[in-house]
């Protein structure tokens, strides 16, 4: 396990493709090899792009990932399906096929999948940043498939985030409901040679300046705060200046608006740098991180506590027989606990 | 705290109406209160309503607790607003007035909303549901605005559940994708009247027969048994009768079709018994309950603990500063819990 570790951070690629599929497996030692990892990690620029089916983030996410490498940095690529049990259906397959064809592992392409709950993949996606990360990757792009909260929590691992919007699909209605507007650093009309792309343009404008208000004044301002580096109480970073997220227009498949694209997310990750947003992030993304991973392994220890205790139909026998109630049933099964945290 | 219980159980709306109170504001003596009630509970029909929004559920609802009472019944309506911060907005507030101006106590109308987390609106509801039942109505009718996952969860307190589809509306593809048509024992097309309501009727007997089919052969069939009584391996019900969700076209504004509603949801209450349904409806419920109990008193526990042991600001700035790491941090926080739970 060690030897992993040490083979990745030499930058075997083989050892990072091991330790993915470690991480997306949950195979035994996995917490331990991103323990290892976790001191090594911290340099990479990582960039979150979603949107809905069809708005063309793998085509985007393909032209900016060629551009990163052509100007000399590093890049992996995290593709994140989670409606899809399976790693690396078709399409996915396609494009890992088209990266190691070429021989070309300065873009490290890699596929992950629900196996287990959705909250789960949110914990193994940050896992995998941290892989590539401490390996040494100068790029870690996160795509997603799909606009919905889970959707939001696995972007949220990133520094920047982009969100894509076909062009007059009214599509921009149903993610703002979906939460995505609010998470988005950076809009990208994406096909925006098509019908409808202005008036697409020009709702989002529209939604982003009621957003910002919001934003300075109403109830979103915490939730907006955690997410774009605007000023939080802790680490007090400049109370002046609030970010005001770009659109973009790119005809992908053609290449254009790739590099209009790639400047704003540079700015905005010079905005973080400058406010010191990037900190609060990284701190409010590993305060989540303990408090999700202090919740699964409670729930983990409970569930055993609970089979110790009888096992769960048996407490439901005595609930139906009202010999007892489910307040009290959980009472019973915490009073160990409780007794043992009183004695400290 | 005793006497509240007692005055429940003695007939005394204003003892119902404190305690569902104290249920909605988790006031301190909450969890006893319902702990006291639990033996006094298992009588009750309890009936979920949901749909989209303008579908006309409360109409409904009010025409069916009216016919209740009519036919010597007493009935407990709950309705939940999820969106809502506040209990009883405008529209509840008219309904309520209305009940007690007659004086009507019969029919007891009470509205919940979401003061803390939505999965603690489910659970306030169970507790409701028991005050109500306890506290003797015959009938309690739960009803819930909106038709997303968070009201998936508030119906399954239900013996049977009715949902409501407003005529022409598409709303049927919307309630497909919410998992609303799986939880369904009947359907109502309301304001059947209206332009469009065959077609809609067609529509939704066309999608439930995909669903019965998926029911019985598919993947969805574990989850559908839990909800609708559809045979599972414990409790043995007739494994050879599948209930068939009947569609009832009603025009609620005019009464119409309350009978053959009312009608409808007697069948499905005769299967339930018939088939030993509503027993394993009420095993799974009350262990989905003390599940969710659990979880939520655990997170509580070692919220506590966190705190206790510095926080997670501090916890923070160690893994930031790469001392440590999340998972070396979680495991730390839950090493005295595991050595006590070793202990025993």
């Amino acid at each position: 396990m060690s030897d992993l570790v040490d083979e990745l951070l030499a930058g075997k690629h083989g050892a990072l493709a091991r330790v993915i599929t470690k991480i997306e497996n949950r195979s035994p030692g996995y917490r331990e090899v991103v323990s290892a990892l976790h001191e090594h990690t911290g340099h990479a620029e990582v960039i979150g792009v979603t949107g809905s089916p069809g708005a063309g983030k793998s085509t985007l996410v393909d032209k900016v990932a060629a551009r990163l490498r052509d100007d000399g940095h590093t890049v992996g690529v995290i593709a994140i399906d989670p409606s899809s049990p399976y790693s690396g259906g078709a399409v996915l397959g396609d494009r890992i096929r088209m990266a190691s064809n070429a021989g070309d592992m300065d873009v490290f392409f890699r596929s992950m999948s629900a196996r287990g709950s959705l909250g789960g993949l949110s914990t193994a996606t940050t896992d995998a940043v941290t892989a590539l990360d401490a390996f040494g990757k100068d790029y870690v792009i996160v795509e997603t498939v799909g606009a919905g909260q889970n959707e939001v929590d696995i972007v949220r691992t990133a520094d920047t985030v982009a969100v894509l919007v076909p062009p007059g699909s009214g599509d921009d209605v149903q993610m703002l409901k979906a939460g995505i507007l609010e998470i988005g650093d950076v809009f990208v009309v994406n096909k925006a040679d098509l019908e409808g792309a202005d008036r697409t343009v020009q709702q989002l404008r529209e939604m982003l300046q009621g957003r910002s208000t919001a934003g300075h004044h109403g109830v979103s301002g915490t939730e907006m705060a955690e997410v774009t580096g605007t000023p939080t109480e802790k680490g007090a970073p400049d109370e002046t200046e609030a970010w005001e997220p770009p659109i973009v227009e790119t005809v992908a498949n053609r290449g254009e608006g790739v590099g209009a694209f790639l400047a704003a997310l540079e700015d905005h990750g010079e905005y973080l740098d400058r406010t010191g947003g990037r900190e609060q992030q990284a701190r409010d993304r590993f305060a989540a991180a303990i408090r999700t991973l202090l919740r699964e392994d409670a729930n983990r220890l409970l569930a055993a506590e609970l089979d110790r205790q009888g096992g769960i139909e048996s407490a439901v026998d005595t609930v139906m027989a009202r010999e007892t109630d489910p307040y009290t049933v959980v009472d019973e099964i915490l009073a160990p606990l409780r007794a043992c945290l009183d004695e400290e």
